[in-house]
């Protein structure tokens, strides 16, 4: 078994050495500008550490790992669109950088790109891969499409927020883990259990993005600081403040939400000063500390010995932990 | 072997009672809205006439049928936004309706929502179908980034322009055809002919549509007449008047071309003076005789009866002739 070390050298290097450019360079240079920028490379990395969990050779899923790894950098590029962010990465978005137009295509040339990838797995598998990756993309399009919607509504409950959450995010990475358990020839219930983790784990995840949105330093971050905020989005710390605050500060609140602020820097400093208020931050962080401990059950469950999970609880932990 | 008419009444019936309305309505709401719309459905059409001409039962084709009129109008709906068109069959475009956000998201998933029914499809050919559709998706959006390109240089070949359309528009016919033939067990060869067929035919038709652009009727032809011309679209027909006319035409043509102009009118109403006065339009019907001829001629080779290819040899006359 490898190290939790060696897997992550593996894949910042199997990401560095690839090359999209190809021609016509208009839709390939995007592409490739995108694949370049780095990232956690969280999902190749799942999906490696769960085949190398289940006694498979994780240098053997380049194609499937390349996939995933598409896929979601497609779905950040058209988000980025769709959100107006300027930055990714620290670096300029592709719509900004290269126009919405070009930003649409190259997005959608990753996408049918990560089908390629995966139709040159092991053909036995191929199938059930393929499946796998398109009913979660189909999962994640259905949650941006409600965080869109989010934006536009004042009656968004947590509830709802977890169940966007687990499609926008969560859903992808509970498919990298049971892809690399495919390719691992693993039984169905471990297929399960780890799914399971996934889904947890990515709920967790997300709220701490949700956290780091608002207190985090741009240099380590890579976003704007408190691009939620000024976008309407009614992240669990909004959802949270809301309900603990008195009438008065919920009210301003979600007044602040209502529309668009050229003021946002005013906007930004009062919103987080509520938040702060009401200290959702360790409400948040609770929430957090809940759904990880949920991941680590599933995590628990599934039929190897402990320290084959090892590698997973430890990516778990820093996950949480992160400060970008 | 069922008749031409048979055929077609199926695949409207079949799009008509189909259903793509769900939750979130933001999402799907479009995708109804486009799939209603109607269209030829020249895919489907073409994917069942295979599949018949083979002896295999086309009512036993709908998801595969369905999945390529997705994959169609997931293309349509992305390059409408990124070549600004108002109309599509007589109505709003997706974006002009819905906004650029829902466009974007609306064509990913039915990117997806293709592979999905594709996916449905008898387990055994389900690998080759995939592939199939994938490659010529990724062709078609090379086609997609060729065309920009072009609308910026000035120095376009005819042969550049062919490679073009057979990339945005004749692959995809190609590949109907082509999964027709692999869900009907088609011996390789036949396979080969076929998808030479559509390649061909798909040339012809586009060329149609460049001078159906020009010289129709809005409300036969259902989308703004002259916005080739507006659009600055190198097509075959300002390539050829181009290479016809004097030295004071051709500039003066060269010149409409370099830039976006307001007085669109005015443009529409010159550039396709100049288009008649060199006669461009019977060479490029010239042009499409020969492509048809080739595409007669690759349905020549096919080794099953003539009669059971009388269905394609009529549509496609019927295709380049007409009005729409």
């Amino acid at each position: 078994m490898a190290s939790l070390k060696e897997i992550q050298e593996y894949v910042i290097e199997l990401f560095d050495t690839q090359n999209f450019e190809k021609q016509p360079s208009m839709l390939y240079t995007p592409v490739q500008y995108t694949m370049s920028l780095g990232g956690k490379r969280l999902r190749p990395m799942l999906l490696m550490l769960a085949t190398d969990m289940f006694g498979f050779d994780y240098k053997q899923t380049d194609n499937a790992a390349i996939a995933i790894e598409l896929a979601h950098n497609f779905t950040l590029l058209h988000d980025d669109i769709m959100d107006e962010s300027p930055l990714r990465r620290g670096k300029p978005t592709v719509y900004q950088k290269f126009g919405t137009d070009k930003a649409i295509l190259s997005g959608d040339v990753m996408l049918a790109k990560a089908y390629e990838y995966l139709l040159k797995c092991d053909a036995k598998k191929n199938q059930q891969l393929v499946k796998t990756l398109n009913s979660v993309l189909i999962q994640v399009m259905e949650g941006q499409a409600y965080d869109m919607d989010f934006e536009q509504r004042n009656d968004v409950t947590q509830k709802e927020y977890i169940t966007m959450i687990s499609l926008k995010t969560s859903v992808l990475l509970a498919a990298a883990l049971k892809m690399g358990a495919i390719l691992a020839d693993a039984r169905a219930e471990d297929m399960n259990a780890l799914s399971e983790f996934g889904l947890f784990l990515g709920i967790a995840f997300q709220l701490q993005d949700d956290i780091l949105d608002c207190w985090s330093d741009l240099n380590e971050f890579g976003k704007v600081v408190g691009s939620d905020v000024v976008d309407n989005k009614k992240t669990i710390l909004f959802l949270t403040a809301v309900e603990k605050a008195n009438d008065t500060d919920a009210t301003e609140l979600t007044n602040w939400y209502l529309e668009k602020t050229n003021d946002f820097q005013k906007k930004k400093q009062r919103v987080i000063e509520l938040f702060e208020k009401y200290n959702v931050k360790s409400d948040v962080e609770q929430l957090i500390n809940n759904y990880t401990n949920k991941a680590l059950e599933s995590l628990d469950k599934i039929g190897v010995s402990e320290d084959k999970k090892e590698n997973l609880r430890q990516l778990a932990k820093s996950l949480i932990n992160r400060k970008k």
